[in-house]
């Protein structure tokens, strides 16, 4: 069992730099020994928070592979652009090094059996950082299910809906690869931040697995109009064709007859919400109104009064709150967004450290990040159902 | 200009006697002369409130084909089961009788043409009774997305989403429509309380209509379910096989770009929702949650505090209330479910009063009610996508 874990870092714009700042360099088992960016000043701004930190320089270079030696890292922590991320796993795996791969959709099913495939061969541990799987609620009605609160499960829903009309339009100057993707394809582009918790609950690889979808897209309007109504932003995109659609839905149909919705809508003003939706037999929790119904404790209420109930799931918190909350909650939370980004890196880094399974492994990545290139299909053939492949070849009949 | 409109009702289950009771017999613009049910008690209560609030006895008969005379009526309101509705709709205006049709889906493409073909060989009025597109909040939403104050509207949501598991279970002693369908059918099977509205919003049938649509369904548990823990309901139906869906999702592509998704949710236990939401490029309004969300008023909150914003809705009905209901509330609201009721019977029977246009007439309801059918055939072929035809023949082009 090794002490600390020596960490590469590869990807240093917004997510990667802070996460290295806020999160990978006040861990206890990790230490950073490489950063790598194609940018040569992100690299650098990686070397020097390294250097504040530590003390000395760490491996650097605008090319990962430098950096995936297993004389320098035992680990790498992905958090570049989205379509960088499977050649980086894999190309890490290949050489015995473990992978904590931020998260994104595909680009190809090939993509998703490539890291299988890569995985299989070498058994080089794999996490996938799908930090919202650590979220407080999620995890609360996670903890609900399991109880048999809900009930059977019947159906879930769930959304990327977050404005990121300033981030896409200003992509240009902040070489941000969001605005590449926008405005060339036209996709559930982001589907794992809903998908994962949903992927949990469903038990999906475990038992069930997702077996087809069908998505639609709207027209593209909201980039347009953002940037017809901010000057600062380049005037260009005023009149550019975005081939993405401004909401994305997607239905999802499940080996044991559950139904998924998943909704992207990042191009409209909104507030933020993955609308974490969860059905059952005996009760649902829903995000947007935040709000538990379970029959035996609304029996015959038919109509809600909402103002009172609304945001009562934080009643609910107080005696399901997750185990692994309870304890995050006593001695402190650490990293960004609400703590999820702490647990889900330092689950990582403990099962890498400790050699025990990683607990989002190569088949759940795949399984959810295909999502998006079959959504793609689906869109460009009128909505037409696509099949979902089974990743782990059956073996989800009997994996637990 | 006709004084009172004399009113058949045809169909007095739960819905006709209590419209017949709170809202038709209160109405001065009203005479029901008729009253019919398949059912010998049903017509006779009908008959006896008759009598109770005018004094003399109305025409009566178990068959529909007895009280559609014009020499009777002027009008009829059909609030009979679901499969009755066309053909009892289809005769009256072949004999001249204004029909006021109840909702529900259609069976069949057949049964959505042939109301728009008698109504365009007779002219006879027709509206489809849509108490939903007179609610409260979605008139202001309407009202709102004229004043342009959501931008270009680019999705929409909503559902049925109504814990009818009692009605259901217990249609053998109640003699209600539903439980034959449940067991039979499996579809979106009442689309039109949430697609009346939002079809509003969007322009259907004038300049904008719905091209196409995937419905997707869950297994079927939840009304077992309930039969099992609910010894006083019928239990041949803990085992009996539902062929009906328990959520059935339905995404809708329109002609203009937008898209509309549709949730049917009657079979697990929850509070009630139409779960409304429409989405522009300048803000948003979402039922659950009943919040408002425009650009300019929450500029650059990326996150909400939820608490004080859940429930928004009202500050705005403050400024946005549509003047149809300023006037409503100044002279008092009348009939079931909040009030909507009596809006869109008293804009039946003054259109027909007055000889002036039906609201919501056949091009509409075809429109509407074929959902059922198509999600039917969706369903049935793996959500394979299919066309929704066009029962204004061209004329949505440019009709206002």
């Amino acid at each position: 069992m090794k002490d600390k874990v020596r960490t590469a870092v590869v990807g240093l714009g917004g997510r990667g730099q802070s996460m290295q700042d806020a999160l990978l360099l006040t861990m206890d088992n990790v230490e950073i020994t490489a950063v790598c960016d194609v940018y040569e000043d992100r690299m650098m701004n990686g070397v020097r928070s390294v250097e504040r930190a530590y003390g000395k320089t760490p491996v650097h270079s605008t090319d990962y592979r430098d950096v995936l030696d297993p004389a320098v890292a035992d680990a790498v922590i992905i958090t570049a652009a989205w379509e960088a991320h499977v050649p980086i796993a894999v190309e890490a795996m290949e050489r015995g090094i473990a992978v904590g791969m931020e998260v994104g959709g595909a680009y190809s099913l090939d993509d998703c059996w490539r890291l299988v495939h890569t995985y299989e061969k070498t058994k080089t541990p794999f996490m996938f950082l799908e930090n919202c799987c650590y979220g407080q609620i999620e995890m609360m009605v996670m903890n609900m299910v399991k109880l048999g609160l809900f009930g059977e499960i019947i159906s879930c829903s769930g959304g990327y809906c977050h404005d990121l009309r300033s981030e896409i339009t200003r992509g240009k100057e902040n070489r941000h690869y969001r605005l590449r993707n926008y405005l060339t394809r036209n996709c559930e582009n982001y589907p794992t931040h809903e998908l994962g918790p949903i992927a949990q609950v469903l038990g999906i690889n475990r038992g069930n697995r997702m077996i087809s979808l069908v998505s639609m897209a709207t027209k593209s309007r909201g980039l347009n109009a953002y940037a017809a109504s901010h000057p600062d932003v380049d005037q260009s995109l005023v009149n550019a064709h975005f081939n993405q659609g401004d909401v994305v839905t997607t239905l999802i149909k499940c080996a044991n007859g559950e139904t998924i919705t998943l909704t992207l809508d990042t191009c409209l003003p909104r507030f933020y919400s993955r609308g974490f939706t969860v059905k059952g037999t005996k009760g649902l929790y829903m995000e947007d109104g935040n709000c538990v119904y379970l029959e035996d404790d609304f029996a015959g209420q038919e109509f809600w009064d909402f103002s009172p109930q609304y945001g009562n799931a934080s009643r609910y918190l107080e005696k399901y709150q997750h185990p692994v909350w309870e304890q995050y909650l006593r001695e402190g939370i650490r990293g960004g967004h609400g703590g999820m980004d702490g647990l889900v890196y330092d689950a990582f880094i403990e099962a890498v450290r400790t050699g025990t399974p990683c607990p989002i492994d190569v088949y759940d990545a795949a399984a959810w990040m295909c999502i998006t290139p079959l959504s793609e299909q689906s869109i460009a053939t009128g909505s037409a159902p696509v099949a979902i492949p089974d990743f782990t070849n059956g073996r989800w009949c009997s994996r637990k």
